[in-house]
């Protein structure tokens, strides 16, 4: 069994468009290479995708993991991040009460975004 | 009429759950607070919520625009920016083909992304 404990999983919406749920694999391969503070860092998509987010979370439990964050890729606080994402992490927890799970603001709720528009259009 | 001509417009999917489009509507305050190099930020919504693209667009039109970018406020590159996006764009682009509309990049597709993720986790 890996002895890792600290992981990250990275929660987007899910497309019927693969390459678009490609690009999440690919920036959690990105991230991976910008930060060394957990020990995995991967993907779950709430629909239309694989992983779900509780298949997400089992794999890594599985594998070992003690501690994880979930991170909502999503900009904004809509249904999905209030409710839906929720309610998937909170499936895995009833099952693996012995892991502790914790979820991340989603990112749209972060400080840089505006500035990281502005970056962007220039 | 407003002789201002560059403007924003900031394109989200919207949702049912009102407070989530707001925060849409907040950010383009915050925008236009940091960034002058527009006449005007608004946003405008694929789904859900109003104004829609093709009516936001119209309303800026109206209000004198001659040259409006439009961003997608999405963080992968589904449907939804593949295909919807510029379809709704391309409706007012055919109703007035006096006006320059540009449709940049979505905001998943920036460079700035990843390091954002790593700083909000942080």
């Amino acid at each position: 069994m890996n002895t890792s404990n600290k992981h990250l999983l990275i929660v987007a919406h899910g497309s019927r468009r693969e390459a678009s749920n490609n690009e999440v694999r690919q920036l959690c391969v990105k991230l991976d290479q910008l930060e060394n503070s957990y020990d995995s860092i991967s993907s779950g998509f709430l629909e239309l995708a694989e992983p779900s987010i509780p298949d997400g979370l089992r794999q890594l439990i599985t594998s070992g993991a003690q501690e994880i964050t979930v991170m909502p890729y999503f900009l904004s606080a809509g249904r999905h991040v209030t409710e839906d994402i929720p309610s998937e992490v909170d499936i895995v927890r009833q099952e693996h009460p012995e892991v502790s799970i914790h979820l991340a603001p989603y990112l749209g709720s972060a400080e840089g975004v505006a500035p990281l528009i502005i970056k962007s259009l220039r």
